[in-house]
């Protein structure tokens, strides 16, 4: 696995979804993904499928009116990416981390990080 | 600047403190970090000296019992650092990512992103 199919994976998997629904490509996504993608999010908890977590990642995307990345770094078969998103619901700016495991040409673990504050706030009434 | 010399400081900036107050080593730290360091969190926001950074640093080092490293990466110099810590206020085990910048030879610039849920229930008393 090379750093630049690291970040080729990296980008194709933004790519897909970084400009809201318009973007939303779930056929690429599940082509970029393994089906037994290791998924881990301060709201999702702990995911085991694509399956799983791709309906998550739709509705995350509904609300995305602006990506702007802030910070990507790649080595080998491991990748980490620093970005903040315009939203909608929650409204205003929040800024997110990913860092990514890669294995037979796939993205096979994402463990996302953010402050989730408001976005509980918002699922509590 | 090296990937090696970027991994260097990065991993003595986690040794200087990941063992709690024991380990809290100011001296190497300001060895380790620019002056100027530009620093942002979710909760401290934007600082821009290690003056400003350290003080808040050493007050979350107090509540440290535990440091688990997840995943670390480093390319050029940038770095992103995934870890868990067992801390006694808000007591529990917490998720924290850092990303790092590398100039002249000190760590520039870090960006700490993680959920501050229960950081800010224990601020709000």
């Amino acid at each position: 696995m090379t750093k630049d199919r690291t970040s080729e994976l990296v980008r194709a998997y933004y790519d897909s979804w970084k400009n809201g629904m318009a973007s939303y490509d779930e056929a690429r996504l599940r082509a970029i993904l393994a089906a037994d993608l290791k998924f881990e999010g301060p709201l999702a908890g702990k995911l085991t499928s694509a399956d799983a977590f791709l309906p998550g990642l739709a509705r995350f995307v509904q609300s995305v009116k602006a990506f702007h990345m802030r910070q990507e770094i790649h080595a080998g078969h491991e990748a980490a990416a620093l970005y903040d998103c315009d939203l909608t619901k929650p409204a205003g700016t929040f800024r997110f981390t990913e860092f990514f495991r890669v294995e037979n040409d796939k993205i096979s673990a994402i463990t996302l990080v953010f402050d989730a504050t408001e976005f509980r706030k918002l699922m509590a009434g």
